[in-house]
């Protein structure tokens, strides 16, 4: 049995819970050594000299009980980004919460609000605090700043079996969730790679998107209903299927980072649980061939004729790194034989494509796909690398900070663009990042588009400023050209105040006007996670 | 060949075009007669000797060709409801634009909202000016008003046929859009029933969903960008299948009824035609159980088991009219002779199931459908009364104008609830209309729930004013039912200035406050149709 999260300790500085890790295979270290030379291990942080930043005094702030035990306080400073990882490693975090607060219910959330924008504080909301895009980051201030964590605002209210709609805390986490629809046979199906440690008032609030979002969408389209605490008081969207009053002020919340108001519950659109999930892998012969086949399946699907949940496409280099440096060489030995003796295919692309549902439609669905695929020449290579994928899906987290033990950083950039810029933006972030190794996929595919995915890795420096100047660096001008072609931002990981630079070129001045408008009503004082979405400043290397 | 709507002439004071009519059958008008007694003829409308009131003097407002012709300003100071026909048709309409404004570009409507700004006019857009919710009526008030038709900004600007995006002018009507993505193979699929005049901006504006939504989804999940003039500048999304760059703004402006400011055009998600589109019929033995088939073949299309287009079910009223007295009589005496033989049936309830695709993929589709209503004890009656629907599928709007002249007066409301509320929301509805005769049908499908769209006939007084009193009477008793039931103001029908009162029990005063807020940044002087979604003064008997 695996212990709930609840009973594990998370990690303070890496990823996850203590004890569990997921250390880079020596193929792969060897294949970032021959490309960025060797490189001396990242500080590893010890919390006993860490410098923790005294908390400062605070008045009385409401019913919600207050934490200000220092490493209680340092854990909730920062997210999950590299540059969090930098930071806490090296206890060179700049500023940290005066208080954790835990409210149990809503009244002591709305107490907490009204206290602090009576006393002028500021106020971080805190679900799993896996934000790669500085989400949670406790920006210095000269105002105390106060971490709400949602851990109490937890567990399923309320499901309403007949219609589908499961009413769940906003602190619910990945796990929990799972396990308390799945008591009743149903699934939300929400499954991001930070499932672990994530929780439902973060996705809905950074629009999170799962890997089997192809089958159950991405989670602004699973929000019937949702009530929110805001400063100038409280929201209560109703659980509706649809309606035609007005716009729908749901998504004017899924996307708002906690900067219009907090997420207490969430009423979700949930379905019966599949009986079965099969991911099948294929290896597609050129680039072009690999996306016109995801493009072409996306859409038997979109039609209902090949009913899928799970499309990803990996470009040659991450094709190179995981079928014969990477973390599943052992699995994928055979078959790296098998493909490698194919004419044309030495330099191919990994294709999976998953369905799930029962037996029958399981298979029925991959064979169809498997016809299609093979029909524009696409190599189907089963199910094995499938299962490797489904053991692994959640676990290439911890990766990032075995190789921090060994010098070598690893960063990921998203975005999405309609199907013709594909190309433009793929050879657009590559020329960015010069050098570097990069390696991309293609997944969450629409109808009309799809996400790109890019993992890149450089040597760290151990000076920890100097590891952050030489990050910002390439996200810039990864970031950079990204906005050049137009794609998104980006496609799921947020705003924060990473992107907060950049997202005003997707919005425009009026769109921006727009939700700074909504945040004045919702927050007059703006004291909910300034820092985010509407903050311009680049503060990369904090 | 069937004229272009650009060639036919809109009919005043009716639905549609001139020369085409849809009379009401002779066992429909007995059916009423039978319930309401007699009554006498409507008045009919005589443009010549219509009280127009006369068109107020303007300043200069840019370069948009302005009418001033007295029937042209009539035909657009009112949309299609019941309530625009009885004022229209008895030449009581008690305001009319002071110009009709046909901006050619976005520059020419931009200029035209600048000058309508500094000089303090009112700003009405008019798409197809079908509105059934007041939404494009000229309200007296103390600023002239001027209505900013959308004709001219129409048309196929750009398709990018790899990613399936089609940019299209806002003014666009159903017909004409369908034709200029048919000529390359495309469909936007959205088919309301006022698609003969209805535009595409009106759509995105209402929240508008097509009697195929099933298979193509609301009009709002097709939007993929837009660009919207406002008074205080323009804004243009871009098209992006998904983006996590906080909320999505294209949310925040479909739904928002000219209010927040005019689309110009918008980028929509289109698909490749399908080769058929087939809809069948089958008779459920009560209510309970369609409301179940209905259900269960939702959910099955939802997990890709049965791809469908459209799902409808009808009450045992709405079914005896159409079996029995109604439309379709003559397609139906066969079907109806085997039904009324079939133990138990004789109360049942007619339901509808469309697919569309391939002939092999309808085929298999609609054979999946039948064996699960089967299942359920549902009677499979076949594809016939189904080719009946297809044919009068657009043609149902002409119907209230030949009921006028028989004096009898028809209206229809819509709402959509959770499937577990449908019961409570079926029951609210019929109590609060007491003896009327009601028709109700289930349409637009969800996982989470479905639409109720209710039709009620009363005998219509000959005086305007007194007509005007009685459907407002036996309109705020039903709205004011859904509200208590929380079910959706409307489903697909908006907001206007007919919903404007009970809108906000489904926003909330913070949820009001949040509309308000965009509406003061991109209108600051609220010069756009401000008597719609955020006035919520009670209109009704305009």
């Amino acid at each position: 049995m695996t212990k709930t999260s609840a009973q594990r300790t998370r990690r303070l500085g890496g990823w996850g819970f203590e004890g569990a890790a997921f250390s880079p295979p020596t193929p792969m270290l060897t294949w970032l050594e021959e490309r960025l030379g060797p490189s001396e291990p990242f500080p590893s942080f010890d919390p006993a000299t860490a410098e923790i930043p005294a908390a400062e005094p605070l008045p009385d702030l409401g019913s919600a009980p207050l934490s200000t035990d220092d490493l209680d306080r340092l854990a909730h400073s920062r997210g999950q980004s590299l540059i969090d990882l930098i930071r806490l490693r090296s206890g060179t975090v700049s500023a940290t919460p005066a208080a954790v607060a835990r409210p149990a219910n809503d009244q002591e959330l709305e107490d907490l609000l009204r206290a602090a924008d009576r006393h002028g504080l500021r106020i971080v909301p805190f679900g799993g605090g896996t934000s790669v895009t500085g989400g949670v980051t406790v920006v210095p201030d000269d105002r105390p700043v106060v971490t709400a964590s949602l851990e109490g605002l937890a567990g399923l209210h309320h499901l309403d079996e007949v219609s589908g709609l499961a009413t769940l805390g906003a602190g619910t986490r990945g796990p929990a969730l799972e396990a308390a629809l799945g008591a009743h046979g149903f699934t939300l199906g929400h499954f991001p790679q930070s499932f672990e440690l994530s929780t439902l008032g973060g996705w809905i609030v950074t629009h999170s998107s799962g890997q089997e979002s192809l089958g159950h969408g991405r989670i602004e389209s699973m929000v019937a209903g949702l009530d929110l605490v805001a400063p100038a008081g409280r929201l209560s969207i109703p659980a509706l299927p649809a309606s035609a009053a007005g716009p729908d002020l749901r998504q004017w919340i899924t996307g708002s980072e906690g900067r219009f108001g907090i997420i207490t519950k969430a009423t979700m659109r949930v379905r019966r649980r599949a009986e079965t999930l099969r991911v099948e892998a294929a290896l597609a012969r050129t680039w072009r061939q690999g996306v016109d086949t995801v493009r072409t399946l996306t859409r038997a699907h979109g039609s209902g004729r090949i009913p899928l949940c799970l499309l990803r496409l990996s470009d040659g280099p991450e094709t190179e790194v995981a079928l014969t440096v990477g973390l599943a060489k052992s699995r994928f030995e055979g078959l790296t034989r098998k493909y490698l003796g194919l004419r044309g295919v030495d330099r191919g692309c990994l294709l999976l494509v998953g369905a799930k549902g029962s037996p029958w439609d399981v298979d029925r669905s991959l064979e169809q796909a498997k016809i299609l695929a093979t029909e524009r020449g696409v190599v189907w290579l089963g199910a094995g690398p499938g299962r490797n994928w489904s053991h692994d899906r959640f676990r290439h987290p911890y990766l990032r900070d075995g190789l921090l033990d060994r010098g070598y950083a690893t960063d990921t950039l998203e975005t999405a663009a309609p199907w013709s810029k594909v190309d433009t933006v793929y050879r657009a972030v590559r020329d960015a990042l010069g050098d570097l190794p990069v390696l991309c996929h293609l997944s969450h595919p629409y109808g009309d588009g799809v996400s790109l995915y890019f993992t890149f890795f450089f040597r760290c420096p151990t000076d920890p400023d100097e590891a952050a100047a030489l990050w910002a660096g390439h996200k810039r001008k990864a970031q950079n050209a990204i906005a050049e072609t137009g794609a998104a931002t980006s496609h799921h990981h947020g705003v924060g105040f990473w992107h907060a630079p950049w997202a005003p070129t997707e919005w425009g001045e009026l769109g921006t006007d727009m939700l700074r408008g909504v945040a004045e009503r919702l927050d007059p004082n703006g004291i909910l996670n300034p820092h985010v979405l509407l903050d311009p400043t680049d503060r990369l290397e904090l």
